[in-house]
């Protein structure tokens, strides 16, 4: 198949073009650079060296008026793979001007992306991702995709109710009422994947057939808790879970996400069809997620220790949280990794980067009230 | 009350001010005077002459950074109305383009004044316009506000699920999640008006104390059903439902809508609550409808053919329709309008600006499925 990536330079975007070609997939791609600017601007820089943007074409979603490129991007695509999207919720919380950089990057990225698959390819497969963060954390089971629901007898099949974190995740959410909305009035067929948090750094399937490293960012705005982690155990400085650490999300391990990826592209929804798959393999604590981290790197011989920091998000942190994920795996994923093997090899991989972990800027200062200071180490 | 009005050139934030003025409060407002130009980009004019542009301040929530002049009129604001919106399904499924200023303006122009709010009026209430589209038609009943849900035994109260029929609707409902995070992270207080359809264009409270008539679009891109059935009727060309007519939608008159505004903001919910109005007076049928303006025409004389044109839209034509709308009659909200003497009224008024109704531009062209073509008639 034909498979264009947009977002080609990201995290998961270069690991997942060298896995999908291993797969026998003709892929192509573009990105716009975007995360990489963010990053800087953010102050950070990722840990591990990026390869020369140029082996990437340069596209940019936003630039939207039919006959722009991205048209030509999708000649002959039998599946695209939006992965084009401002990823930070921190970053969508620092204040207006990143706020509204995210809705444009993201909302009207994916809605003229969505007019160029209508008007290039409209029989191919939007692969899109959301993310499990668009749920929240509410106090039901949450469900995989359209559910039964019943109000005053009766009943219907409904997109299943949002409660997102952040001006990210609401952008995530913005997404998903389009692209299901595409399906409907269009007839594309769409798999919304509402990924958990990805993690490691390791891929394989490079041309050379050494371990591919992908772009690893631990500032507090573009790093997520296990990348900080790992990077504080690294650097020897104290792991701060926020607030109570009771916060429990859903998890995957790079592969495992390029895996369902995969799967998700071989095994295509009907015409027409708007399908949602809750995209990881386990859920965690943050305060778990510690523990492990502390584990790994009791394996490289570093002793970390844990200190909470004051929670700079507004989340419960503690909470009931049972998200369905079946569907990955009635399709075929097999869990490949575990988590303390991944952790492992990214804390290795991080000790020869040692030097590139800037420790003065692994803690936060965006808060979600509006606020803007380093957070405090909590007392034990 | 100081009350700032975002929008406050349209068809409802013209009339507005001066129903708010009427009712005791400071007034002031902005607009871009984008459906100005949209209007003129579909073609289209407003039957009733528009006053002089330059009577309203220029802003616009599109120029986001802090310090951009949106910050200088919300200094001591009580209340933001949020009119500034985009208000067409047709403009935002014609093409990409489209689209996109769509959500630029509407997603975007919305997360600029939550935080202009945040940083200079975090204590004032924003009163916010959505749209009852949000919701679609689904086969259940439409609840107010955050209900109570239950799964597998389970239950929460969490967003009442959205089915958006267009990406200007799917706009509204990325508004509903911005809005309500914005509650829930900064504790500011909003109402979410889930509004009907409005209609009719005469309004009391001017200066001079003469009827005052807001602007009015029957082009099929900015004219909602009412206005084109009755430029159809005045024009003695047939009124056209699309498909079988039996679309079922609440619907309210424009002094009603002003009547619930007013309300709305001299009830403000808790500093930190989120609150959701389904404002509308009563539900009808697109045929129902028809018949209505048919019978308002006869009134003046005028004999009107009832002829039905294929459906541009992608739209259940009979389906379940019961959402509550409580909350407003509980405030204190008494309809004073009857549908036949408004339609009377509005009528009476076009029949004097007969000739600035376009006959030949009546019928739509703008097909959900991407397709561009004038609705043929059906067969009866």
């Amino acid at each position: 198949m034909k498979v264009v990536i947009a977002g080609m330079d990201g995290y998961i975007g270069w690991p997942l073009s060298h896995y999908l070609r291993w797969r026998g997939h003709e892929v192509e791609g573009f990105d716009c650079f975007l995360r990489r600017q963010m990053v800087r601007w953010a102050g950070g820089e990722s840990v591990t060296p990026l390869r020369d943007w140029q082996e990437v074409p340069f596209c940019d979603l936003r630039l939207r008026r039919s006959g722009s490129p991205v048209q030509r991007f999708l000649e002959g695509a039998d599946v695209v793979i939006h992965l084009a999207e401002q990823p930070s919720a921190p970053f969508s919380m620092k204040d207006m001007d990143s706020a509204a950089t995210t809705a444009n990057n993201n909302v009207v990225g994916t809605l003229n992306l969505l007019w160029a698959m209508q008007e290039v390819c409209p029989e191919a497969h939007l692969v899109k991702l959301g993310s499990m963060g668009e749920y929240g954390t509410p106090n039901v089971d949450i469900l995989e995709g359209e559910a039964e629901m019943v109000f005053r007898g009766r009943h219907d099949r409904m997109i299943f109710p949002r409660r997102p974190g952040s001006f990210y995740h609401a952008s995530k959410v913005a997404d998903t009422y389009n692209v299901e909305l595409a399906c409907r009035a269009w007839g594309l067929r769409a798999t919304d994947i509402m990924q958990g948090v990805v993690y490691g750094l390791g891929y394989e399937h490079q041309p050379e057939g050494k371990l591919g490293l992908t772009r690893f960012d631990v500032d507090p705005i573009f790093g997520t808790a296990i990348n900080r982690f790992c990077a504080q155990a690294v650097a020897e400085v104290p792991i701060t879970p926020y607030g109570k650490g009771g916060q429990t999300r859903g998890f995957l391990p790079l592969r495992d996400s390029l895996q369902c990826l995969g799967i998700a592209i071989e095994n295509p929804p009907a015409s027409g069809e708007y399908r949602t798959l809750n995209q990881f393999e386990q859920t965690y604590s943050i305060g778990e997620l510690a523990q492990q981290v502390q584990v790994a790197a009791w394996y490289w011989g570093v002793a970390s220790e844990v200190r909470h920091v004051e929670n700079p998000r507004a989340e419960a942190e503690a909470h009931y949280y049972e998200p369905d994920h079946q569907r990955l795996f009635d399709l075929g994923y097999v869990p490949t990794r575990d988590m303390q093997l991944e952790l492992r090899e990214l804390i290795g991989v991080l000790r020869e980067y040692r030097d590139r972990i800037d420790v003065e800027a692994l803690l936060p200062d965006v808060h979600w009230s509006g606020e803007r200071r380093r957070v405090e180490y909590l007392e034990a």
